[in-house]
């Protein structure tokens, strides 16, 4: 398979008992993008490339700078950067005008080497984005969950071929897959499936269900509370802090789901019939 | 199974064709820490609680800021913290004196919402962290990263408890064990692993062999390069930036590695014999 999601790369396979021998091999691509705003660099994310309007859309959104599709006027490719190897990897928000941007704040958040999606608050008092609770639970059947996973892996051509990436997947009430985007991030991934929804005008996102193809993390469980959602699934179980957060703001968090079974650490499901 | 790295959570375990049930299961806790330089936060992390001066050495080590033990006088625990919720979650660095601490490189570097160990960085160029090239690579026999899987798990008690945490650990030439760490965050179960090996006096790392639990990202292999690290290898398979960077620097990436075969995606092994 070869895509702009992944590049071929040789590799020396060496299986025990046997002559080592080269092969072609495919890696899942990992290129950092820098989001600008009224011409100022707000952030580097190390994404796979493509849907990168949606990531910067998503990123706005979640990062609580941008409500609705009209904050967001327009998402630009940057093509003035003075080095070449960047071309492609800058992009810049044309946001709405009454739209207040508080680069204090942002410079407030300097750098972090964390695996997560609070990377770069430099305060814990920074960490807490405050997003209203949710207002209108969606309670779904356990049966209409346990058939999720099989459609997420239906639609994630690359992570079969590289085994490197995160996936995210948005459904709507019904169980019928609406979007699914992949990443080498598994935020990117969540950044990426809501910034498409809400500039798809479909915000709130409160009679919709998200699945991530691994474990649900504290800011998965904060990224989708800035768009109203309130159900939640991993294939993974979750760490304590996101179920303590999903709890505090009337989400319902479901981990381990399996065609056959899951569990659910905070909220309430259906009744089954 | 409890612990400060664990968190016992009342489940609602639902299988299909039963009646769904109530049961305490045990979740990864994950945890905020703010990292302090002469007085100055630079950095929150969401870690899994433990370790946390090695975290904030490795920290500083890989972001260039700390080159050994002796740039480093003592990690100390603040209690000063208005919030009494974060208890225990804010440390300040002690540096020693002649160590220059460019704090408006760190506040050039704002806030980000990727999974990955470079977030927060606000400009493409501030990306790449400058580390030397590894200049003596070690060659180590494949029979011998083939047996270190092993020794992980062995290790790696929380991981089977909760599925949800990453781990890290470092072995000596003759794949001898030396110390593993383990987090929510990739980038953390590394930094730890790399800060006790700095507190321990043991840089640079020329002479070490690193297994992460996972992928390795370049993240992890710029982190590695900051110890002088050059045998890196992983369970999973490494995105394209991760082989591009280890090949540049003369380092050796190992993914897919399992007690009967692996792949080498850069650098050399020892022949086998």
């Amino acid at each position: 398979m070869k895509s702009a999601l992944t590049k071929n790369w040789p590799v020396r396979r060496v299986q025990a008992g046997r002559a080592a021998r080269m092969r072609a091999d495919v890696l899942a691509v990992e290129e950092p993008l820098e989001l600008r705003v009224r011409g100022r660099s707000i952030a580097v994310v190390m994404r796979t490339p493509g849907h990168d309007a949606d990531l910067a859309a998503g990123f706005l959104l979640t990062e609580g700078i941008v409500h609705s599709a009209n904050d967001l006027y327009d998402i630009l490719q940057c093509r003035d950067t003075d080095v070449r190897a960047h071309e492609g990897n800058v992009v810049e928000a044309v946001l709405a005008k009454n739209v207040r941007v508080d680069f204090d704040r942002l410079t407030r958040h300097v750098f972090s080497g964390s695996s997560c999606g609070l990377c770069g608050k430099a305060t814990i008092a920074a960490v807490q984005q405050q997003f209203p609770k949710v207002k209108r639970p969606l309670r779904v059947a356990a049966a209409l969950l346990r058939r999720l996973p099989a459609q997420l892996a239906a639609v994630q051509p690359t992570f079969q071929a590289t085994g490197g990436l995160h996936a995210t997947a948005l459904f709507d009430a019904k169980g019928r897959l609406l979007v699914a985007r992949e990443d080498v991030g598994r935020h990117n991934a969540m950044d990426k499936v809501l910034g498409h929804a809400l500039r798809a005008g479909w915000l709130p996102l409160d009679r919709h269900i998200l699945l991530v193809s691994g474990r649900v993390s504290f800011e998965i469980m904060q990224k989708a509370l800035a768009a109203q959602m309130s159900v939640v699934a991993g294939i993974a179980a979750p760490p304590s802090l996101a179920a303590e957060f999903a709890r505090a703001n009337t989400q319902t968090l479901v981990g381990y789901l399996r065609a056959d079974r899951l569990n659910v650490y905070a909220g309430r499901l259906a009744p089954a019939r």
